[in-house]
């Protein structure tokens, strides 16, 4: 089996990076508008425009969400400033934000106080901050979608960064029944077993490579968005009932994938984990529909 | 004539109030769209929206502009956080910020210096703020374009609120010889002659309703833009060759305007004012094409 490269990359994909094209045209702006962006440093890359702006168009709400480069050094100050804007009602956040984001927000949900990580923040009625986040969420409501529920399931995660932690937790939320994680980051991993361990103890370890006897082989690695990658793990091994999943999107077809399914195996692609985010923001946002 | 009620309404309409309705659709939104907004208290009355992202558009420039709604008593706040959004590349003001907004920029231009007042500012290529008034500029390239050139002309002006101000400090820069303001608010008269006297002596003066022999009358003030309201001036007593001007664009013909025409005088409505505008804007911004 292929080694995972050391370093790994940076927690890409997460699942607000690949996503969708950009639409032919934006939602119609007048000052009455109301605003939402979404956080980053870079924010270039980041697809949530291309995904809530239709969502508020569809929802019949007269708002935008725009993208906003906060440099990190300089967080602070932008999100005081945009806290203090009127019509500004909720803020996505993508790298390197996540974290740092927590300490601005009044209130934290599950999810969010668990990973210590908030990708997703709205303005209450009484102007308090709550913030909640996604990240597994969506991972998990796109494998239900796709008839594979987690409950009971035995699960191997390659990859301990910040989605494969958000991708754990929200398994293991859903009724996972064991879960093991597989990182050349010794640090990463340690850190993902302390915080999840304690939540649900003797539920998590760490693998130095899936085993063969799970139900669910999860890639949350950056491996496969480049053509060259190596693996993120040998599916060879996995018993012939076992589901193989990336939350890569582009390619839509990963290497990991093709070779499961030449072997067999089921496979989920990493585009239902975008597509079942919607109905998250559509509720979290309380957009009407 | 009709007494200007006492007091008068804020300096509304301003340049930039009035004006088209909002396009069926806004601009394509990426996570690479650059930045602008205009900040108001409101800000559900601007329609720099309505006006800037069309020119975007047309420029084929990757841009939105939203509005933002800056409390008067948090807008340094809100603009120390925008100017730390690195992807935010111009700001432009509506009330009751033009004033205050002259301190958040790094240099200003003569107009801007002149008048107090800022209504847009932009991110020079070294990070430096600059901030402009086309408040007044765009009513006199308005009257430019309608082929009523202000150098030499004696001016009568109603109205001595900012977008008095401002088309003031304008026909005096592009050579009116002199000029005349009416407002039944003394403190605002003395301001006005007090700022313009000191850079053009002699050419201006107060005056208790616009003299006779003006080659241009011009309504800088809000009657008109409700039916009941009395004429800001009785356009009776001009001599036949005067031009009426009014910089209300809702209704097109008002009527000060009306009433003119049936004298015989010739006119000049408010929308000249803000299409003359946008080549202004797309210069600012040194937006292509």
């Amino acid at each position: 089996m292929p080694r995972l490269p050391d370093p790994p990359a940076p927690d890409l994909p997460t699942p607000d990076s690949p996503a969708p094209d950009v639409p032919a045209a934006g939602p119609p702006i007048s000052g009455r508008t109301r605003l939402f962006a979404v956080l980053g440093d870079p924010v270039a890359q980041a697809k949530a425009p291309a995904l809530l702006n239709p969502l508020f168009a569809a929802s019949g709400v007269d708002a935008v969400l725009v993208p906003v480069h906060a440099p990190a050094d300089r967080l602070d100050e932008v999100v005081r400033g945009l806290k203090a804007v009127a019509n500004l009602d909720g803020l996505l956040v993508t790298v390197p934000h996540k974290l740092a984001m927590c300490g601005h927000a009044d209130e934290l949900s599950d999810a969010a106080a668990l990973l210590g990580s908030t990708n997703a923040l709205r303005r209450e009625p009484d102007g308090r901050w709550y913030g909640d986040n996604f990240d597994g969420a969506g991972f998990v409501r796109g494998l239900a979608a796709a008839g594979h529920h987690p409950a009971g399931l035995r699960v191997a995660l390659a990859g301990a960064g910040g989605a494969g932690l958000a991708i754990a937790a929200a398994l293991l939320t859903e009724g996972a029944a064991a879960l093991t994680v597989t990182d050349p980051d010794r640090g990463r991993v340690d850190a993902l077993l302390e915080r999840l361990g304690t939540r649900w103890p003797g539920r998590v370890a760490a693998a130095p490579r899936p085993p063969s006897g799970v139900d669910l082989a999860v890639n949350a690695t950056p491996l496969g968005l480049d053509p060259a990658d190596p693996l993120p793990f040998d599916p060879a091994p996995l018993a012939p009932g076992a589901l193989v999943a990336d939350i890569i999107m582009t390619p839509a077809e990963t290497p990991l994938l093709r070779t499961a399914a030449a072997l067999g195996l089921a496979t989920h692609p990493g585009i239902h984990m975008l597509t079942e985010q919607l109905p998250l923001y559509r509720s979290f946002f309380r957009l009407p529909g």
